[in-house]
């Protein structure tokens, strides 16, 4: 997939995974975030670097909160938006995903967004394209290469290097894209160690996570780090598993002061959002000091606008 | 909540409700509304007093109408608008609506349009926001300000003064945020006398409306009466009234022509749509010379932009 | 409806059909069609020939295909574009589409894209309109006239002359809004033969294409032609047939390469989509050379570019 993403001069022509990206280029996006936060911060409002691009939102799962963080992005930079509203689509009426894109491929469109509940449907659509760009918004439990950038940026933002850190990831590890997307780029990025917690149904299968080291207990897990990253419950996934409690998981695996404290004291605590207060994280916690959800939540605006413009961008 | 909703400079910082606005400030922005309307009128097609600037609608009962208003107000201004589409949102995923905004917010949004069943929700938002604005675009019975500027915008482009006129609001006055609303308007303006008319079972409470008269007769309500704003039978509503008739409906409380002409023979006849004719308001007095119903579609848009220019506009 | 839709001048006021809009007229359309592609593929990325104005896509059937094709075209030309949500709209709250169309218009939009399942509807509204310009995107099996226009550019960037060609278009022909308008558009530029293939059951009323050949055997239908336009089998409509196979309709309706080669050998094949592969086209042929489907739909864009400026375009 990294063959399928990077052009020969390793520039991006898709963003399907952090997998097999290097540092270096990592380090070029997040700095490039960076850059374009600091423009906007400084006063921009708008930029004109993609006027006139063409950028469509293929989303098969809904997700407003992502959809409308590319929005944003893209809109920000100049660039004309369409979202493509599935359930009335004619992928309904019998035709293959393929010839939807070939079709609004052929309307020039530049770029498409892609989620999707079924892992490697933006790789299957990338090797279809003729010349847009594929950008996977998450695909299955496979990848959200965009939220792993803007995890790392948030990260970078209040650690002086993300080289020998140690860091927590907890909850359902075995069904989350962002876990896989966050361990790919911690690990591109020289990250010390890398703890994955959570109930033993939802921790991952051995070998799917290398390098990574799986703990049952999350006051363990927690011992020490730089970073935790809280996962989301899937309410929609757990509720239908008899005897799951919510109170009995908050006890086990959510995170709140006294546990927290186990960390280093100057760990910060991140989450994908949406959050569920009261089971995988306690509401002060995710209002505390500690707390950077906001953050990642700005930083995924910047993220997003840095790979569109390496992808889109011809003077980039 | 006038508290909440002005600055201590008396500028608005929010607009939940038109209680509590003073007639100077009302005036203003009708002042102001009625300056762009001769500004687009004259030829404008769009201005950029806006640009950058990101507005998020967030509509929780449908409302296609009072949503395409904001926002043709807010992209005529050059303004980003983003549809938060609430069904597949993340309030749907368990996250609180607090969370949802902040996220928003987080994502450098400048205000939120925001339509909610219950009471009280875009006030609640408005104590929750850090930075950004919360329109009211109706919430339960409790207040739409923005109709009631629009309503007082078009009364006042047909009468020489709002001050001293007799006015009568017939209909489900008990379920309308738009009654109270257009009665907040009317009373700052010095309006003489209210009448507000109805079946009994759809009058407010005795004390919900000071200052107005409950009157049970349509034939009374309109004698001599400068404005009548009929309000909208909701059929949602009304059908699961056993015995609910239409045309005995139309008989009582629907106006026609031999009822109106009980009022003064320059009266206008307002409604703020959607219509049903033939059930409150006959169907050539809808479209007669005395209706200015598309008048006040055509003045909401003016009356958003100048909420929209003194909310978000700094150098205002 | 060719008295409602042109203006004394001969000018556009509306796009209702292509019945009886002379060859001349279709002729500058296509021209204008042309000289905006050329600019686009020349490097243009947008145009401000629409700056300002106010598009309305009002979709009473799905169609995000139809609706995205529109909105590109007014958005890459500077309009503002706004797409009304029906299904959430007024309508349903008991208001006539008239009043809907009056609401919209009072907000100061210019035209209405319509696509409505019964036949008329979009005349119906043009009736209405004060000012704004209506343009029918399908209207039940009456008319698609824009579809008409892209197909017409499409066969002229092909062959020397639409004068004198024999064209062949097969499937569904009774439901097809598509097949009127190719076969007025067809008929005003002078094509020598128009066949008309199709089971019987899908055949049309023997007077309703007057000067068109009705042909049951495809075989005979395709020799010699020189365009080959397949219809789209609805299969929402099908399935609800008893005993409808799909691999049967495809041996005796379906285009295959064997059956293909009875047409002259320059012969294109077009297909409006979404195709169903392997129904109604043979998947190597929708993607062989002699397959002009995406070539429609890019020029569906510039197409209704032209018609948008002829309609808007002050200055045009």
């Amino acid at each position: 997939m990294s063959d399928l993403q990077l052009s020969p001069q390793g520039r991006l022509r898709h963003l399907l995974t952090l997998e097999g990206l290097g540092r270096a280029h990592i380090e070029r996006l997040l700095d490039r975030a960076d850059e374009l936060r600091t423009r906007f911060r400084g006063g921009a409002r708008a930029l004109d670097l993609l006027e006139g691009r063409t950028i469509v939102n293929l989303f098969f799962e809904s997700s407003t909160r992502t959809r409308t963080s590319f929005e944003l992005a893209a809109r920000r930079l100049g660039a004309l938006v369409v979202n493509f509203d599935i359930a009335s689509s004619s992928t309904t009426k019998g035709e293959t995903l393929e010839d939807t894109l070939a079709t609004l491929e052929a309307m020039d469109s530049d770029a498409f967004v892609v989620r999707h509940k079924e892992n490697g449907t933006p790789a299957r659509l990338a090797l279809h394209a003729r010349r847009a760009s594929v950008l996977n918004a998450g695909d299955g439990n496979h990848a959200h290469p965009t939220q792993g950038l803007l995890d790392l940026l948030t990260i970078r933002d209040h650690k002086p290097r993300i080289e020998g850190l140690t860091v927590a990831i907890c909850g359902d590890i075995r069904h989350s894209r962002v876990a896989r997307s966050d361990v790919h780029g911690l690990a591109a990025m020289g990250a010390k160690e890398i703890r994955l917690c959570g109930p033993a149904a939802l921790l991952p299968e051995a070998d799917s996570f290398p390098g990574c080291t799986l703990v049952d207990d999350l006051d363990a897990a927690i011992e020490d780090v730089d970073v935790i990253i809280m996962l989301r419950i899937q309410k929609e996934r757990i509720d239908g598993l008899p005897g799951f409690d919510g109170a009995e998981y908050f006890q086990r695996y959510g995170l709140h002061r006294a546990r927290l404290a186990r960390a280093r004291s100057d760990a910060i605590v991140m989450h994908p959002g949406p959050m569920n207060r009261g089971i995988e994280i306690a509401s002060d916690l995710a209002d505390g000091p500690q707390s950077v959800v906001l953050e990642q939540v700005a930083n995924g605006i910047f993220v997003r606008m840095a790979v569109l413009l390496e992808l889109l961008h011809k003077q980039a």
